[in-house]
């Protein structure tokens, strides 16, 4: 099936994040800029453009100009994702110290969430983040601030 | 060794837990209020009471007394414990939610880190976290902040 | 600490389902006809009883006096779970042949629904579901109906 | 074996899926739109169409002439495939909830189903699914409901 | 709850199962003598009476009378079992060689299966087995007899 | 190494299983007539044809004159294979309900064997199979008989 | 049931290991001490004794003579055991490199046997094992010697 | 990086191995007349030709003469490999009986050799083993030798 | 069997681990000034005294004077232990960072090591351990030194 | 899009990685040859050579230097990997025995820092360590020593 023009015709949500990635580096630009010319937010601008979020068409008609990718990247932008992520504990430090965050503090937030709002979650969906740096004499800190819409639990 | 005088003479940081779980029940209050007798916020006073922190002298004892344990807990909630926590991915879905937004956001929150700070870490052990209400029209969200001391990767 | 007088103090979920489960084989009763009592569904006032739902106050009562259970039931039946349940997919035939279904279908429900109401998910918290007989002269057949609230993907 | 008359003289399942999408998108057509073609549920033709079900030579024939396929892709719908699943519980949010609500609700339905109907199963092979979206005021609801014969546990 | 009315009020199957084998023990009976005062077959009288199936009432009350146990039994021996099994494939070098079997057969069997009756599985609820004896002058050969409904898939 | 005359000059065990399938199919034969032209039976034929067992010579013969297959294939099909089977017990339905049925019957099938035999096991190496159609005006059934040598622990 | 008369009447394997381990180290003898008696190898006397082996019959009388064991033993010594073992690699290092030896050279092993005896296993049933201690200058060495008899596949 | 003069310039141990079987089917030799030319045993010539081993300067020279590989492959047969094995317990039935023999017999030779020896191990490092034919009337039998020295447990 | 004479009549290693704790505690002791008493370092000291290694007789004998345990404690300490530990990798923070370290350091530990001293391994038997604190300016630093025994590999 | 100019543009940590080993085999360096070159320790070295740390520009720069790399290796170098390691516990010898060091004396480290530091934890990410050779008579022995920064639990 190789040659036959039903084969790998459409350009995939990895294509477009490595095309991404090749830009911004020749670009010089950072998260914060793109993130600017997007007109949403780095957090939100870096998911999408690596293919975990779906991007709304204004923001992805900004990147794909800003980084002057084919036109057809648009379109994959704004494909919904399979969101696929590791769920194995990932090795990376980086990246395992966030787990062992909500691996400690997991039960204590399920606790102060639900006395505070009743039995419900806070939704990953209906979510935003942001990340910033909080200067410090002993060595500056990373601020990390989540908000999610609350849904109790139905009955019926 | 069941009745050797040896065995099990020490209250553990599990009995702490329940004892502090039930007067709590008892007194009616919400960890918000037993924070605030603590001297500590509510989600680190949540940690270290269920034992996942060490909790330090003056926050112990303020602790007991307000609840009426038994002195020997003090010494009990200053005890260094050993954090076991579920690395499979719990079911519960307020815990779970928190570890599908580590899963799917971890690559985006590192990248952000790392292009702010350079090679690193977020430190989840000099950590701090925040858990409040944003009242919102179309419902109120629940909204987390944490800081923690970025860690360079050291070379030699 | 097994004879002081904080430990154990409080019924469980699990010693109210096994309570119930108990009354109900005395009292001869469906869970059809012990959801009439409660005004809640069959589907809901099972899950509830058996401690992975909370129960609104008044159905908890209901099902206190219907079936004889201690007045501190009610209270048990109220309170918000933690939801655990076998992530490794189970033996049981009747239970297995639900999650062949989501692993064969889950592709397919996830491009129906996306289709129809864009990148989002079919809420499990805001949910509900119903459980009936239909009659088929070459044998009955198990129906099974659930809604749940559509949850868009946001961006910011 | 490379270039040997027996190396992959047949299309495979995942080619005429790959064929299927490619071919709805050029054509603008939904589910809904191409299940009307080939006579057969969107759920079902979704299903088949992507390999794992075998589709009835009608709408197999149906299917291909609507959206062009080559003649050979009928054979192919029409094979049973090897219905492979993702037994470890998926991480895209969509699909991970269907999991959520058998497993939260699978001991509930066990009960529901054997009391109504004695010892036995709801059938995850002759059976069948209709999705749906019901208004609502408050947002929109995805409606799920499926059919499958009970089959009661043999003696002997 | 242990001294409370309502704790572990009900004999298990757990129970049954111990009383039967040690009753057997006592009695001197075989598996085949057994099934013989049941009614039923040997591997069916086995797998019902360590609480893998549920037990018809006159093959229950047979049992009960042929081993003396308590009244109580019969109603144990007939409810619905949850079929708990090791899904890790077991070490017992009896059990693994079954394993093994339709590990090395599986795909095999699938084809001749579905070449035969078309798409479809034989079921494991409408189904029983004998195992017997084959004298053989190289030594003696087990014999596992198994028939299953053949159930073809739906579609719609 | 890619161009060394030492890269990949043998036909594997996979090549020959692809070969059959193709000329299978175009010559249009079954399982059991490509088994009555080898002098094996259709469990075997498919077993070793597909690589999982080693073909004796004759039979290797007479496939590849049947099917006109190259030569080489003989000495191929006649490879002592390495057997790999899925040891995490596989999804689709036809051959996971086998490993439902070992599951749920293994400890009998221990406890009946070896009631019968003595301490041992049933050989899955001097082993057997067969599969056949049994009418059933509820539906027809599938019917599997397996023999295999019993084999006794031995003490020293 | 815990006071019923059907509950635990029986002797264990596990009760009969830890007696044996008991008279044992009250007796200061050896394993090849206790072997002598048995009229057994050391490894099958500790294997059998250790409750993963059946006993003969007159090598448990003696061993229940020789340790002054309760006479009940002798039957449970003759039961045949349900071997578990443990599939996940264990950890304790003097067990962890028997595992290394089968991982390094089990398919070494496999090439060596098949390639003399044609394709078959070696039986793990019709088996046994010596343990000596063979004086070496530089160190001592371990001698582990095993012969299983083989079994060659069958083909029908 | 593919067509850079610095793209997989090296033979690796897998090539080495792949020209090593076919040769050794070419000349139509024995491991054990390939052993006789290394001057090494066949299990060691085996694994250090499969990549397993290091094989020394005068082995490694004597392998590649007598099967005609090109000069490059001695060093590659020198080179320390990474022994990478399967830690899931393999399903080849060969190799699996290995598996069962040590999961069985592990504890035991743990005691039998502790015993002897005292606290340590035997190494599989400082290691060797030989595997032969043993007539036997009633069917011939597999016999392993291995022997590996004992190290003892340090303190300090 | 509870409350026979052969039931549970030895102390183990968790109980001896146990009144060592309590011991400790109760004089106010650390692992060093133990291991004043010991005679061994502080490291053995204690992962023997927690059950983790045979202690030597000399090193038991002055333990249990040391803290006043049970004479029977001596023979205990010196028994050959089975070593258990947590293959998957541990989740307090303290123990994980130490598999971080040989997780991202493994392979080149291994190529140094291989590098300087030939195809073997560093000896997790004859080994040992010290763990001091090295003062810092910037923060004091935990500094580790272990030394193995170099194992050259074998051929034969 | 493999053709497209946006596919695969940059130079990989893997590219590197294989360039440095070819090099390092024809100028027949050693690790610490290359590291007097770099200026950093021979651990680091290897360490941020093979790709899991960021190396600093001049210590790249004099590794592109010494080893005639091309110049986009040194942009290559300094960048921030992501750290994946295997967290199954490794197979290779020389590295299980690292993890069996961790997994016997993990928690007795844990003890020996937390109590003469406080809790807290030994940082991996300010770290070093340095592999050297001990002369010894009874056969030398490998030294690993490693620092880090004690890093205190915060509370607030």
């Amino acid at each position: 099936m190789k040659d036959s023009p039903f084969a790998d015709p459409m350009m995939t949500k990895d294509d477009v994040a490595a095309m991404v990635l090749v830009a911004k580096k020749k670009l010089g630009l950072s998260w914060a800029e793109i993130a600017e010319k997007t007109g949403k937010s780095a957090v939100f601008t870096h998911s999408a453009a690596m293919g975990l979020n779906s991007m709304p068409e204004d923001a992805a008609r900004n990147l794909v100009a800003a980084l002057g990718l084919p036109e057809d990247a648009v379109e994959v932008l704004m494909e919904y994702p399979t969101k696929i992520w590791e769920q194995a504990v990932p090795t990376d430090p980086c990246i395992y110290r966030l787990y062992e965050i909500v691996g400690v503090y997991g039960p204590t937030m399920k606790a102060i969430i639900q006395e505070e709002f009743g039995d419900g979650i806070m939704s990953a969906i209906d979510f935003d983040m942001a990340i910033t740096r909080v200067p410090n004499p002993k060595g500056d800190r990373v601020k990390v601030e989540m908000t999610g819409k609350f849904l109790k639990y139905n009955d019926w």
